[in-house]
């Protein structure tokens, strides 16, 4: 009788190919940094990308509306085939990752863990700051992922909520590419608004000395350069977004669930807003490429 | 005033070169498959191999006493101005890896969090399987960290520390390759002893239907074929090893602290036992070169 071995991690995956989606989505089109990592880190995947922009922000609500959130968008996702979800938004994965991962059959991949681990990696003096909603500061989630992967780091957390209206009006405000907003031309508009509370919320944590600091919500890469303006040289600033793409790949080669090789990608985006014209024009500016017209979801009320 | 900006996660690291070598220890020779990986990932890395030979093995042992053994090598390993340390051991990770987390000023890495996150990641059943030895499963630390990464996931876990004195046994017999453990000629030798056991050890974890099994001990990897014969085809098996050396490149990267491009690596191996040439004989064929003439320690008792 021929000999059955195991399959190795390394060596060989699950499965062959599978070509069904990858589900993503966000309270509105901060989690589009996420999915354009995702579109550059895995050029032949297929993506359906949610906004729920209706509700947004989600940084003040309760964990439990949130979870209610969480579970109704991955369900509306999980529908339509998709083979893996992920939840580009901190606040989300705070308040709903853990429910959605015993509630789907799919793996569910959060915005924490990701950003986390490599904070935890970079730290030299072991001194992380985290700036993020009220409702993901509350949470913990963010010391508690650090510290499982290193138990000596201190983590320094606070809530930075007026940088997301900061990026929303630098947004409305400048026309050009999202790299723009940390622009000359752009810091015109923000960087009075910007500096007035800056100081405010970062201080506290130069003070403590931190030498990396987690970007703990989507929208904080757009004022990475004002961000690391205040905190000074020395310090490492760390989004999340690319982390997860690499996690995102390595989770469908280890299962075997990569896109062929020659498969078509699709990009469809939906938005719970029925201002879908400002959606297409933000989103096509944060995705870095034309995401031509959402299509609008009515999500009932819970 | 010119603008000074944070550095990218991605882009930049912290510092320079850093030629100081890496820590690693194990209750014995079993680190030696991890040791192994990292200097196939990691060419240019100077290593300092420590192997607790005298007191191994650590299973049967108290949490307690494990976590002195930690404290006690990790310091001997920071004198010598080692730049991270490996805990190449479970059971010594499950012991004595926060504990050294908090007392250490460099970075610490397990053997647990790499495979838990590479089970996590490939299980597509979400059962995953997980044997080690007593003290590692009466720890939890395996179902605790895989589920750290998906809450979705139900972890079966089993002590199966016979095999641990199997691969000694199976050393002492072959004298070839370390591959060749598992090689017809050797399987003479171990599989009747193999055969008895691994149905009583394994049998419950195949009626659970895990589809993915972590070999939690660095003694394991060197029974892979036999387990995964009993296990069966569809059943992925997991060794930490690979992922390990794959945390220690990226977290020296993130530092800016990998070794120069010219750098000349040296490895040194030293053991607590007296045995230095059983030391020598069967560290190399597991490490897969000649490792040279180890150098004894006398630790002192605790």
């Amino acid at each position: 009788m021929p000999e059955t071995e195991g399959a190795s991690a390394i060596d060989c995956a699950h499965g062959p190919f599978d070509n069904a989606p990858i589900g993503i989505f966000d309270s509105g089109f901060g989690g589009l940094t996420v999915a354009r990592e995702i579109v550059e880190e895995l050029p032949n995947e297929s993506i359906i990308y949610f906004g729920d922009t209706a509700r947004c922000p989600y940084g003040p609500r309760s964990q439990e509306e949130v979870d209610g959130f969480v579970q109704q968008i991955c369900t509306w996702l999980v529908d339509r085939g998709v083979k893996l979800l992920v939840i580009a938004c901190n606040t989300a994965t705070a308040a709903g990752l853990e429910h959605a991962q015993r509630t789907f059959s799919v793996p569910v991949i959060g915005a924490v863990e990701a950003g986390a681990r490599a904070a935890a990696r970079a730290t030299k003096n072991r001194r992380v700051g985290v700036i993020a909603t009220k409702g993901t500061v509350e949470s913990e989630c963010y010391p508690r992922a650090i510290r499982h992967i290193d138990a000596g780091i201190t983590v320094f957390s606070t809530a930075t909520p007026k940088f997301v209206d900061i990026v929303e009006q630098g947004l409305r405000i400048s026309n050009g590419p999202i790299e723009d907003l940390t622009s000359k031309a752009s810091k015109v508009y923000i960087r009075p608004a910007f500096q007035e509370i800056a100081q405010d919320y970062l201080e506290p944590l130069r003070r403590c000395e931190v030498d990396t600091l987690v970007l703990g919500c989507t929208h904080y890469p757009m004022l990475k350069a004002l961000i690391g303006g205040v905190m000074g040289h020395g310090v490492l600033l760390v989004s999340s977004a690319e982390e997860m793409a690499k996690d995102v790949r390595e989770t469908l080669a280890l299962r075997g669930q990569l896109a062929a090789p020659d498969n078509e990608p699709t990009h469809e985006f939906f938005t719970s807003s029925n201002a879908v014209e400002e959606f297409q024009s933000f989103g096509s500016r944060v995705f870095n490429r034309e995401i031509g017209r959402p299509v609008h979801v009515d999500l009932p009320e819970l």
